[in-house]
């Protein structure tokens, strides 16, 4: 068997945030979905810069932060996403190889820009997001060396990866090179607009290759097409091994076989819910790829969560190792 | 005579500004004078955002940070300042524009990339800048319209702009054309190294062309040559009509002619100084040219540094109408 080089490979969306804050006003004036995620065309993405409020940049993507959050927890972490060879893509490779990331995945040469990620956060620390995918379209299945799956103890696929259509085939082929080698697979659903748009893909990559399912209450009841929480948690129970089912201020539900473990959100002041339920991810599989318990591995991903909605950004400005000893 | 367009125009290096939190000892082992601005190269740019940890990128520049903060104060303000056409120079674009001021110098084409500052700040919120100064050092005197600086009752110039040389001609422009249109003419010194750098073209300018001028003890002593604030700022007092000098948590002084103004500094928790004298200046110059009184314009302009020291970044968060009108 393949020495375990890696806890977690993360395979994502490689994309840099554009923070602001702005108003509910300015959400309904451009047809947002508050909290929501859409993508965006360049002509759009033009636009809608044009109109927002001033920016803070900084590394982001789903799958990415989760990396970056697990790092910071002491696991060892690598991380497959495609950014372009321009200013805001060296970007990206900086913020992730600094937070201890392995990042082998070159950059594009000649194709669309690096992906950005509009984000405007209202008063209530609301993020609500508009993703132009750039360069993200061009991440395939020959991005994906199974060697390197192999020697990850867990792989975690970023849902939003769905949108992208080459990157599908590069999930499957991730899928089968982690089983062939006795790893496993993590998913997140990552949005329910994303759930709905993908709903037949999602459901046969949850049932046929995923191990551990991570989704909030409106993703889970959007892949099941369920009225309530109860019925749609029964259905990924028996979908997979390990269901992670997080309920925002409500806490989270842990689900293994016949088991079910509750998990309290920690209480935090809340400025800005970006990447939230990344470093929830995080903080879990760190635990889990560490030995912790289910319930050791729950608490270590409220304690990321909270830190990270504590302040604007989705990456750790704390010390996590500490706050998680403490 | 000319209508007064602008209540502030201000002529400065346009830059990016990437924040990173870091201790003591990284100051040490990169050779940095904690709290002051060093120019790097292209070399040294890479080598050092190589071992820095994760950033976050935001507009800054001295004076446009100042630009940005009086449009916040409900002043009228244009602002001059050379980016490239490039990503970060965009970023530039936008957030300054979003701000709400005028930014009429089109982007260099083909030449060096938008500049930025590598700014590291350390658990006590002082703040150590390395700046590559890219595309600012294309800003020449051809970039001043005389009729646009007739139009603006103050013209802010930034002292860090005698670093690269072809701008001290456009300083020079700017004040002949300010002068002949009876305008006032702003001066920052911006920091102790850079007077040091340039200390007889800095007396120069001061003696005879500068109406108002910013500094601190550290740059009032270096540009006089003396040990003692008292006795700087005596020199000071004779050089220009209106002399304000800040001392930090010590708040700051204020001469015109004989009179002799106190203004206390606003007691705020510090988490990252990146501005505060910017905010400072761009307090004073909103208030004096909204024909407050001194005393009221120190008052503006403590209030505006408080603000900007309270968070990560140069530019505001809250809304600083508000703040100055409870």
């Amino acid at each position: 068997m393949t020495e375990v080089l890696y806890d977690i490979l993360g395979i994502g969306n490689a994309i840099v945030d554009v923070v602001a804050a702005t108003d509910d006003q300015f959400l309904s004036r451009h047809d947002m979905h508050k909290g929501a995620m859409r993508l965006i065309d360049t002509a759009q993405a033009d636009l809608l810069y044009a109109a927002m409020p001033p920016g803070k940049e900084s590394s982001g993507g789903s799958v990415a932060n989760t990396c970056a959050v697990a790092a910071a927890l002491a696991s060892r972490v690598a991380y497959i996403g495609q950014v372009a060879d321009d200013e805001l893509g060296r970007v990206f490779r900086h913020d992730i190889t600094a937070a201890g990331v392995t990042f082998p995945t070159p950059p594009l040469i000649g194709g669309a820009p690096t992906a950005r990620c509009l984000i405007l956060v209202t008063p209530d620390g609301q993020r609500t997001m508009n993703t132009f995918l750039g360069a993200c379209v061009a991440l395939d299945a020959s991005d994906v060396q199974p060697n390197v799956v192999a020697k990850a103890a867990v792989t975690y696929l970023e849902g939003y990866l769905f949108d992208p259509p080459a990157a599908q085939a590069a999930f499957y082929k991730a899928a089968d090179a982690a089983h062939k080698a006795e790893r496993q697979i993590a998913l997140s659903l990552s949005d329910a607009f994303c759930v709905n748009r993908h709903r037949d893909a999602f459901r046969r990559l949850v049932a046929g290759h995923v191990d551990i399912l991570f989704a909030n209450e409106a993703e889970i009841t959007a892949l099941y097409e369920t009225g309530t929480f109860e019925e749609a948690a029964n259905l990924a129970r028996h979908d997979v091994a390990l269901a992670i089912l997080t309920r925002s201020e409500a806490g989270s539900v842990i689900l293994r076989g016949t088991e079910t473990v509750t998990v309290q959100a920690q209480p935090t002041k809340v400025v800005d819910t970006t990447g939230a339920g990344d470093a929830y991810a995080a903080g879990f599989l760190a635990g889990l790829t560490q030995g912790k318990t289910i319930a050791e591995c729950g608490r270590m991903a409220s304690l990321a969560a909270a830190e990270i909605i504590s302040h604007y950004g989705a990456r750790p400005e704390k010390d996590l190792r500490k706050l998680v000893a403490a």
